[in-house]
């Protein structure tokens, strides 16, 4: 493909996803395809030989369409959002293009600073506090992550980092079986030790990314119960927990705190986990994946009363804040607790200006990294601060509709009260009516829910997640669920 | 930005790539700002109001040009190619727009699948062992990974988790610190005690990633020495090191070894290092992020010779294949040595056909995931099997190219031979000699080098990076390189 080539081939494939995203209402959500339906379609072996665009092109429907499932369509309900607008379409467009690998500044200024400039408005958007702000000349800061995951497991990471430190040892294992220090001491022996009698904190209703970054960094970690009525990190169960360890012990090290539970959009008591935390030392991880963007709403913001006690915050702009996937935030109070954790420093990435201004790649866990603060750049201007928190209110609006029209339906009941964008409920029934509901909800393959079980109870969730989803969509949604049930069960 | 905006101005942003792309060779590679430029560029504060395309496309060349370093200048030659092309822009644009997240094969079945089908392809297309591709119906295959960064830590883990299988455990550390086994032990304890057993080895050539994988999951890491003559690692120096820590109680977990290292673009034997590890039974890990692509070409292949012996395989097709970043491709011998190692399943992501194909959450750090292997159908399809062999023989061709230009000069020297598209050299004199011969070629900002060092010796790596770069170039770079030495030299 020449350069004229491409030209025609981006303008047709621009038209396409126009196209494509406007027509998304006469798509079913789900696709009818069962495992493998590719293998007949794309032959098992490259070709020798070239082909024209057209090949591509023209292969889009019948092989990809045909498979996928709708994340855009205005009436996918399930998961949590994941975000998709124009200006980040056109950011993202051109990130690729320039494809420059910002690991440190030279290697790419413009990505480094840029990224720094974001992190900054977005923290400002969201009100978070001073010290997680560049241009206050604070140690903090903010960077984008490719996922929430990550940045949880850099949380770990940077807090065993700052332990190993208070103990006299840094993150490297060392090469040399006899290195012993200064009291004769084996130090990798003494960094087991220590590894061991590390510990983290977390609900039980906390992202399965979190225990996932416990097996990956090898952390012991204890996921605590939650207040019956509104799954919230039970803080007392916290306290009990943390001197008992202490007692035993062992070093509590980090509370990872959830703002916004991915099974009931729960929100921790920030203010009183953090207290705890300033009490005991122990780094405090805030997980506002999703309900993180709704801080553009100064009215939203009593949801995070509390954060000013927050070591670390993450959220990400490509769920809620129309900046497309990869496109996570985190910042950290001081950076150093998370550059010490990651420094390796080969002669072939030094560059004259590195005491100068900062190198990302010492904040993350690949080296390589694109330049995704274009998105949020494009984003950000395109919708402006209004643009922004229009759209989060509207979201908000949407859910809370939803959750009346199924008020004023007593076969049906809310589960907790409706926070953010998501609706929980279940037909009041058995788990095994309301498994079989969602089954057969989906497999209509007109609206899409997912599910998930708090207390023993299976629920279904009904999340607003398209940006085009409006008022008619949720009322379709409504009668459909509605007609299922009464189809299913006789009501 | 509606929907006609987006076609006006992807439209004119295509166009603008195109140029920009085209335009290259007409700009300096490395741009003249300094730390800190672009904060009198861009406000401190996001707009209230969202504003017209036509400002955001306006900025672009003032804001983002201004501080670009142009990875792909055909004279850009630092670090070692980062991957771009015209169908990778395009299948990235439609991974974008559709911006489905792929978890598990439900959230996007045509996402799962086609990644399945393009790693077969690839596998093929390198003359990987059969028992690294999915349709054999082998235990194995492959995934897309962000970064060989995070391949290397993957594997790490997988081999962590089947030690702690092979003594009864799993890489789950237990919330009940009361958690015995039936003889009695404490599980934790014991995670712990093996966890500080385990062993990685690797040689002192090897990525910085390496390395830092092995801090990011506690892994003792041993940096063996390389051969003098190629800079390969020193096998014998490895078996040592293994009989040694297998007979102070230690366990010999994994070896990395690497083709085409960062420094000088070594192979390592993995022959020799496969029967090895095959003797111990430990996982043998090989990272040819970079050199692994132009195994396209048959006769380049004898550079894996003895890749029958390995566990699992990386390599960067956004580095040297022509798919944009990021796309890092990663086989395993068996996937449930790298599912069981992540596997956590909440309910919110189960659904009816988990048990009949793969989810690839299982096989990665992150929960969610782009649409990647759309970019890889296109460049594949678009190039075909002999498309990417001319491009990668080209490259090599050029990096000979200047390796003679470099021999007609005896004021310069070549270290070690000429491998894949890297040349080393340096001035025959002192370090610092070299080291202000590069600082002041950098500082022309027409064509970029970067260093390395290798037993001491500082040296200069020519890459031939950008797809673009042509004989001219290559004579261009070099009259450049000699006419600095000679200015500052006065040779």
């Amino acid at each position: 493909m020449n350069s004229d080539e491409f030209r025609q081939a981006a303008k047709q494939l621009t038209d396409y996803i126009a196209d494509y995203i406007e027509g998304l209402r006469t798509r079913s959500v789900v696709p009818d395809v069962e495992p493998g339906y590719l293998n007949e379609l794309v032959p098992d072996a490259p070709p020798e030989q070239g082909e024209p665009w057209i090949n591509l092109f023209n292969d889009i429907e019948p092989v990809i369409m045909k498979g996928m499932t709708h994340w855009h369509s205005p009436r996918f309900h399930a998961y949590f959002p994941t975000a998709n607008s124009y200006p980040a379409i056109c950011g993202d467009m051109l990130s690729t293009a320039l494809a420059c690998i910002g690991f440190t500044w030279n290697a790419a200024p413009s990505c480094t600073e840029l990224e720094m400039r974001m992190m900054d408005w977005l923290a400002q958007m969201l009100g978070l506090p001073d010290y997680f702000h560049f241009k206050n000349g604070g140690p903090g800061g903010g960077v984008i992550q490719t996922t929430a995951s990550e940045s949880t497991l850099i949380a770990i990471l940077g807090a065993r980092t700052k332990i190993l430190q208070k103990y006299g040892l840094d993150n490297k294992i060392t090469n040399n079986d006899d290195d012993d220090d200064e009291n004769g001491e084996n130090k990798d022996s003494k960094r087991y030790d220590l590894l061991g009698r590390m510990v983290a904190y977390t609900s039980n209703q906390s992202h399965s990314s979190v225990e996932k970054a416990s097996m990956l960094s090898a952390t012991r970690i204890r996921l605590l119960p939650v207040n019956d009525e509104d799954f919230s990190m039970d803080v007392d169960a916290l306290r009990r927990r943390i001197v008992a360890d202490h007692e035993r012990g062992l070093i509590p090290m980090i509370v990872i705190a959830t703002l916004g539970t991915t099974n009931t959009c729960a929100f921790d008591d920030l203010y009183k986990i953090g207290q705890l935390c300033s009490e005991f030392e122990i780094w405090l991880h805030v997980d506002a994946a999703y309900a993180g963007s709704a801080f553009v709403c100064p009215e939203l913001r009593h949801y995070m009363n509390g954060i000013e006690y927050a070591t670390s915050f993450t959220v990400n702009p490509h769920k809620w804040l129309l900046v497309n996937f990869d496109c996570n935030a985190f910042w950290v109070k001081d950076k150093s607790l998370i550059e010490d954790a990651f420094n390796v420093n080969p002669v072939y990435l030094k560059h004259e200006n590195q005491n100068r201004i900062l190198d990302y790649r010492h904040w993350q866990i690949p080296l390589g990294r694109r330049f995704r603060s274009l998105k949020m750049w494009f984003v950000f201007r395109s919708y402006g601060v209004d643009g922004l928190q229009k759209h989060i209110r509207k979201q908000i609006e949407l859910a809370q509709l939803f959750g009346q029209l199924l008020k004023t339906d007593e076969r049906f009941e809310l589960i907790d009260e409706i926070r953010m964008g998501l609706v929980c409920f279940r037909l009041r029934g058995s788990n095994e009516m309301n498994e079989k509901l969602l089954q057969t909800i989906n497999h209509g393959r007109e609206i899409f829910l997912t599910p998930s079980k708090v207390n023993d109870k299976f629920i279904i969730r009904f999340a607003i997640c398209a940006r085009t989803t409006n008022e008619n969509d949720v009322f379709y949604s409504w009668s459909l669920i509605r007609q299922y049930a009464e189809h299913l069960f006789d009501l």
